[in-house]
């Protein structure tokens, strides 16, 4: 049977790029969590960084069979937590039940765009 | 002994990019299945939205000992399922045999060309 | 105790790009194998296709506490392979002892440079 | 309970692109490294090349519930070790407790920009 994932995730490398006015596209960082299942999800996400202590317990929920794309330059998708740009961040995340997490950036710094994209160590 | 992979991959971050006829590659996403087993493989893909409840069990085959790449923004690649451009989807494979799945994405929204590509979480 | 990785890799999303002479550098893909045992390890690549028969059991060894990167465009790398370019492939490795195995590929095909990388699946 | 990671982790790809002064981001690689619990990290760095013995036992400290990021073309982040450019070289991190490692690079030798990212292989 499918597990639907892992309940706790881990993205160490999180970096907003600036924002650059030129492009089509704007830079900027998400986080996709993945709900297979037939129950909402609890999420808590927390906040690290290189020199402070961690935001923790940041609460969203992803609906049943949903896919939900936070965006980490958007405080009101972080319930408030305005994150740096250019400033090193990592991201944990916790669920009560089994999700799948990811994790982009699209950065447009020199007007050309270049992507990062991978799937959390998960636990 | 090898395993050949697993049944279950998630792919939480599709979002097919906006065509752009400038460039002489056209954008795109593509699911990559690779079978290394000397049976065949039937697979049924699920795709999950935001807002709205899952397509499931569009049928594929993977022939023993061959790989084969789906094209994600063809229609007749996905059993006649047209997964609209610029909207946020997950995927879940499900294989009656061990396989290996990864995902890819080019986008050319800016002219330039930007890859993302990941091998799935598996289970 | 450090394990050293696995002996099985598998990469399903191999498509060697075409050259472009205009850039300062050569579009290509790459194998990594990284052994950081004590031994030697001897290693076996299978190639696999959507539309043919593998060609398997390709012999290469990685000495120990070395990293290698073998060309996937060079077919002196490959005991003569030549993987036509345009064409999706898929990589099996396997290994006598425990290794780590990325794959990367970059891609100039619009003059500009776009990369994608990934460590491969395991067992 | 989350574990917080493993305490191996494996990157086979390094290889640090050239310096170009002409576009307004430095090309360089980057070791990411999270600690989420509440003790202090004590890593050792393994650095690994085709030609030559590895260089080990680099000594970095990761403070409790922070990340750090280190320069991979900073000696200074490396105890004073000097990683020459255009040189094939792997990395193995230890640490005395659980951590998450990532990788990445920005390439910058086509004045576009480049990047690749994939957290480690990790036991």
């Amino acid at each position: 049977m499918a597990k639907g994932g892992a309940k706790t995730w881990y993205f160490p490398d999180g970096y907003l790029p600036e924002k650059n006015s030129k492009g089509c596209m704007e830079a900027h960082e998400a986080l996709m969590l993945f709900n297979t299942s037939e129950k909402d999800a609890d999420v808590f996400i927390d906040v690290y960084f290189s020199d402070r202590d961690p935001v923790k317990d940041i609460s969203v929920k992803v609906g049943a069979e949903r896919v939900i794309s936070l965006r980490l330059d958007h405080p009101e998708d972080l319930a408030g937590l305005k994150i740096p740009p250019l400033t090193q961040y990592a991201l944990r995340i916790r669920s009560n039940i089994n999700i799948v997490a990811q994790f982009g950036r699209l950065d447009t710094t020199q007007d050309n765009m270049a992507y990062y994209g991978c799937i959390g160590h998960s636990e």
